[in-house]
């Protein structure tokens, strides 16, 4: 068994330099420490023993077998953007980068596919895909993230609600396991029953159960035109009850993003970022999509008339890069003007069925005046996928402590009673770890357990994240 | 473990009886022998122990579990329409019909839902979405499927070109595991990472993991107008590269279907169903679906200049009921057609990257000259899904037994060759195990032991499908 994990000596190093290279492998404190965590340090610092770059599947293979007959603790790495401390060494061993893996190796026109190494960035994999005239459509708010990195946390992000998540342009996954045993979970056909749906069980499951090596994605074709609508309103509930009217109507917006005035005010006073209108206390900014700019604005008009009927103050058209740049720049920087506002932040993601997302919202608003705490909620209300973000201000450190346990308890349990889930794109890693039993049952968490064993029976990969022993 | 299970003696005879009711229980040479198969009797006919229709997932639950402490192999079955010899008792024992669980539950307008027992017909699913403007997308040629069955297979069809598949509509399924233990998989969310992916799972895996109790799916806007397109082209190849043509074009066809002559002249001589066409060699079937008349048409036009341009003889629009009725019935009718037409078939549901369509056709086109046998391929041009019946005739027991063997294995190697899969949509049962493990190769297949064990460590839940022990 795992636990405790053979500590790291002087051979493990030779070893890891040996099957990779001297220029590619750092040890102890010459580790830098932004390796130390993601971009939620709230969530756990932890210092590896050592940090190393592969550049191809044979030497990961080479790695995990080592570290799987050794007892190591190895846990893959792509560009450490992610929010839940996932890629992070809970309990030491080896960081494994994969980021100088990060060709584009094959844009496919007749297949309308893409297949990249791992430590691509998701904005070189979009970027890849235009040239040739193509679109990749997942969108999570960090376009710096690994493409990587995008598949083992099956990132949503801001066009899920017209596009879908990741998952659904996975076409096929190169794959290594524990044992060493490297993989091709389906190739780049667009149907399969060939067997059990490993490639989307590895999707998603957060570096728990095997690490990346190569990726087959789904391109499709790029819209022509896209414009969008910011629309404010006087109070939050018409705001969201908007929501379920526009998803049921005959278009289909890219994106339904839903901001507070108070959240445009911090981003414009922590980061002198300016949104074009103030008149509302309530905003959804949506996105339309189409293949002509005749076809787009028809879809506008139709949203429009909507937004005004469910209670709009006002509909302002943004139709040009200009102007959609700077309204989505402002719903980009929400989380670092959140930051730059207070002293520490939390953030509980859940995602509830969409003709909940009103009913979440306001719940929220109560429990922050019951703790007295600002919660501020913001997020892709086209998904019911609901960013609550709890704000530490003044908080002693034994206050924020206490306050955030029960306010994320109280979070989850009205998601839960509503229909919802504990996370919708973030993911568990380190920072939900404690409460995703609690969440889904003791007879659920089993079956994670049982299939983490049946990858990863010695439990050397990303421990101590998603599933505890 | 499992082998030998225990015989079935009349305590388990009387605890089944007790738990459901006399009137829903029959046993030996009572049950139908419509039960010992499903649609592919070539893939083993096996009678059940026991019969039992269970009407909710409270007797499902008790009886997996007395299964599992007794070593009693219990099969789950829908509607028996499979082609993969998946829903059937290889090993004697329990089987268990979930067709008196056929409720549709709730169309929710709101979430664009509707939740069903899994017993409930494809067909009837599909009306109950239509009553209330929706539309359910997936469409597998077989609509008196029932919708479990759908999910456990994950079933293709016509439609998925456009729509995707099963898969893609599945929100949340009520499971119950081998222990009891019942699971509720996601909720009606159009998003979720909490934890990992069971449910995507479980889709697909032919009842070898858990038997599915209820299921939340996704309905889309129904669309305003369908029509379809034959085109004749007078030689295969030029027909099949047309396929690609179409799919990188600006439209998105909700169906591409590929038939040949021959296939169309076999289903008018043996079930008397009519083509509206003879002139050509080989026709491609399209399908376009819109939000109007006038976008359908101009779709069509687009495509039907496509066609021209790569050779078409004609392209015939089918814009009324009846024509698109007719066309369509005689599609449908194929594999009754060439049942008719022959001793008895087999058949390769292979899918290959969509590129290597016509490479595929032509390649199974000389194995059947080379081992002077009737091959014909029929299907989902659209998705790279090539239907490929081998047709017995005159062959003996010995001939076509040799024979079959060979063939297939030289249409799955050509699929591999290519980058294809062993099955597109059938999936595997008990027809396609002997070749899966090859397919895959022993590493994948040990993944897959794995993870059954993870759900069910007592083989007893359709035991002797998808992988063996």
């Amino acid at each position: 068994m795992a636990y405790p994990y053979k500590k790291i000596d002087e051979k493990d190093i030779a070893f890891v330099t040996e099957i990779t290279d001297q220029s590619r492998v750092w040890v102890g404190d010459e580790i830098p420490t932004e390796y130390y965590h993601d971009e939620m340090p709230e969530y756990g610092i932890f210092q590896p023993d050592i940090y190393v770059e592969a550049i191809n599947k044979e030497e990961i293979s080479a790695l995990l077998k080592y570290c799987n007959e050794k007892n190591i603790p190895i846990t893959a790495r792509g560009a450490g953007t992610g929010l839940a401390g996932g890629a992070t060494c809970k309990y030491g061993g080896i960081l494994l980068s994969v980021m100088k893996m990060n060709r584009i190796l094959e844009v496919d026109e007749q297949n309308l596919s893409i297949t990249v190494e791992p430590g691509a960035l998701l904005s070189e994999v979009a970027a890849a895909a235009a040239e040739h005239g193509m679109f990749y459509p997942p969108d999570p708010g960090e376009k710096t993230a690994s493409i990587g990195g995008t598949i083992v946390t099956n990132a949503g992000g801001m066009r899920a609600v017209r596009y879908g998540l990741t998952r659904d342009y996975v076409r096929a996954l190169e794959v290594v396991l524990p044992n060493g045993n490297i993989l091709n979970l389906s190739s780049n056909v667009v149907k399969n029953t060939t067997g059990l749906d490993i490639k989307d069980l590895v999707i998603g499951s957060e570096g728990i159960l095997c690490v990346v090596t190569k990726l087959t994605l789904k391109l499709i074709a790029a819209p022509k035109c896209s414009y969008s609508l910011v629309v404010p309103f006087d109070n939050i509930e018409s705001c969201i009850r908007t929501v379920p009217k526009l998803l049921n109507s005959p278009i289909v917006p890219t994106a339904i993003e839903f901001i507070e005035e108070e959240l445009l005010e911090i981003v414009e006073r922590t980061l002198g970022k300016p949104f074009p209108d103030h008149s509302g206390s309530a905003y959804l900014i949506v996105m339309i999509d189409g293949s002509s700019k005749e076809a787009v604005e028809a879809d506008c008009d139709i949203a429009a008339d909507i937004c005004l009927n469910a209670g709009a103050m006002d509909v302002l058209l943004c139709d040009t890069e200009e102007r959609i740049g700077s309204v989505w720049g402002v719903r980009g920087a929400v989380l670092e003007g959140m930051k730059a506002d207070t002293t520490s932040e939390e953030e509980a993601d859940v995602v509830v069925p969409r003709s909940h997302i009103a009913d979440f919202v306001l719940e929220a608003k109560k429990v922050a005046k019951e703790h007295r705490v600002r919660i501020i909620t913001v997020g892709h209300a086209g998904d019911g996928n609901i960013h609550t973000e709890i704000l530490r201000d003044d908080l002693t450190d034994e206050q924020w402590r206490d306050t955030i346990d029960i306010v994320l308890r109280a979070l989850y349990a009205i998601s839960k009673k509503y229909g919802g889930q504990l996370s919708g794109e973030h993911g568990i890693g380190n920072g939900r770890l404690k409460f995703l039993k609690e969440f889904v049952g003791d007879e659920m968490y089993e079956v994670y357990k049982n299939i983490k064993l049946a990858f990863d029976p010695n439990l050397i990969l990303n421990p101590g994240k998603m599933v505890e022993f």
